[in-house]
């Protein structure tokens, strides 16, 4: 799948749907059962995984049909890990495996990004959450004021793939302030070249809300890095970035330049 | 009401609808008829009222059926306080009364955001408009340039609050640069904390379409706060926000922290 | 047409379509038929012509029933120059011309925004596009680096309507801050002042896709002044700027202040 409409030579490869890398996720922070139909008839064949941020699914309106939508579309989705940490922090994990289980959810994010939590603990809330759904865990912190050292990342990445997760998720927020970023949105990119020392780029999901960052990403790994958090009418937009069909990564799939 | 999906304990009290605090005022720029259905669905219950921004009533193609819509959902709709303002400035003031008689306004603003107006001509005019609709009046200036005092700001609430208005809008825009927040989107804490001395908290909106904004009122005065020139979109963030279920005021309403 | 709702005096005269000035451009950036239908209902009469911006035509999933929704409402389209550029540097310029014949398009953006193109061919390119469609041509490059002195703006300009350009665009992006602006966003008031001794303002269109922008053309140029890279939900809000009835512009059209 490169496109749809017309040919054009030297275009990245993109693998199919499902793939194993080249993923994006996408962030749904309220999307009304038509905006997801019309997203799929525009975008569907880009989407590979939708997180409803944070803790929005307690509080909107059409939870059941949204999920139904996702669901008859093929495209997986999860809560975002704010609510797990919502639950954890009431110790009501038990009644967090109940909702997911009421809601048919197929996938879990585990995090600590506004709590604190020992990360022995988190690994073995991560295995034994890996029993019912697949895991994507998150690293890194929503405080601004939270430097995580890049040796820390790596371990606590290997750490938690060890532990059962499917990917790990590079923290951002939907604003690309914190975590991998500066609180400009630059990219910590010592950190991120590091953690691709030790940890293989196609097990580790980017936040990259920022186009800037996106370009970042798709320029240091290529057309098929794992981006997340991208806002939905920002899905058309990623697609030719990975591309080299906007003008930020133009030159970048010609001639190997 | 608080939230719809699931259990969580702790989770601060809202009260149904119709509210008299904790109210969301939302700007509606351009909404097509469905694009409001589709808010309803995902978010009726969180809409208190709804401003047709400034004087976009003027040129939108679809008035009448959106205002029918927002009242048949049972939302109030009023139209934006410039547009009050266009008709003042062309001594249009009996014409702009029957604009809001044709399509049945029950609510209107009456501010002096973009013209000088005698505060004591301001209060009459609220309470001209007071025998025909429910009135919102608005203090603080669209220009960057002109501040006015804490002491100004309560004089001018309580005047107008005394003239007839239901409530007072603190002035923001849609932007959230100017009135009650600095040029960067700040919020002039010292001048809020001012007016909380001598205004009660449920009388006033405060215009907050930033997340930070929303963030520093809630945690100034609680999960019922009165916030408006909310973005439809944001809707859904605001109300975790206001929930502790985000990760900016997840802390805030565990344990009284 | 002057809005349509009731009746305020003193607004500025707007041409009805199609119009030769006053002209809105859109940038579509992966609009479902829904919203695209919505954005009719709303806005219809504003549009004067639609860009599917850079290269999103390759990707959308929905490119024949988009391109049909707006023929059917008699509104233009054109694939964003960046598209062209991609078959260009690909040295697939007649398969360019084939795509445009598929599609039905009757007009198309050449540019010269994310590669190197000696001038004397890009004229040659413009000469030879007009034979098939009404060519808008771009000038200013996407590169925040490349600054190109006024004079040369004027040269670039006037070359390019000699050669059959219908309209001459100003760059921006998407984003608003190359080309015209600085990387701040803030005009390049002298060069566009310096562009208008030379050519007619109704032959230019200016890619003013903030509102700071917007209000800086308007103000200079007047209500009808030619402006590009609308975002669909800025359109009402930018009519409304033309008539003097948002804030930025309220005083401007009044007494001839």
């Amino acid at each position: 799948m490169q496109g749809q409409n017309y040919s054009l030579t030297q275009i990245p490869e993109r693998p199919s749907k499902p793939r194993q890398s080249g993923l994006t996720m996408v962030m749904d922070k309220g999307l009304s059962v038509r905006e997801i139909e019309d997203l799929l008839s525009v975008a569907g064949n880009y989407i590979d995984i939708v997180k409803l941020g944070w803790a929005t699914s307690y509080v909107v309106q059409n939870l059941q049909e949204k999920l139904d939508v996702y669901k008859a579309a093929g495209i997986p989705t999860y809560f975002g890990g704010t609510l797990f940490e919502a639950f954890l922090v009431r110790n009501q994990v038990d009644e967090y495996q109940k909702v997911l289980d009421k809601y048919g959810m197929e996938y879990a994010e585990i995090s600590d990004g506004s709590l604190e939590l020992d990360h022995e603990e988190k690994c073995k809330l991560i295995e034994r959450f890996s029993k019912q759904v697949t895991v994507l865990s998150e690293v890194g912190s929503k405080d601004a004021e939270k430097i995580i050292a890049p040796y820390q990342w790596i371990q606590l990445m290997q750490d938690e793939l060890s532990a059962g997760a499917w990917k790990v998720i590079g923290e951002a927020r939907e604003s690309g302030n914190v975590g991998l970023f500066r609180s400009t949105g630059e990219v910590r990119s010592g950190l991120v070249q590091e953690i691709l020392t030790k940890i293989p780029a196609e097990k580790i999901i980017w936040e990259a809300p920022k186009k800037t960052q996106q370009v970042y990403f798709i320029k240091l790994i290529g057309a098929n890095v794992n981006l997340g958090n991208i806002a939905p009418n920002e899905l058309i937009p990623l697609e030719t970035i990975r591309l080299g069909l906007r003008g930020d990564t133009f030159d970048f799939f010609l001639n190997g330049k």
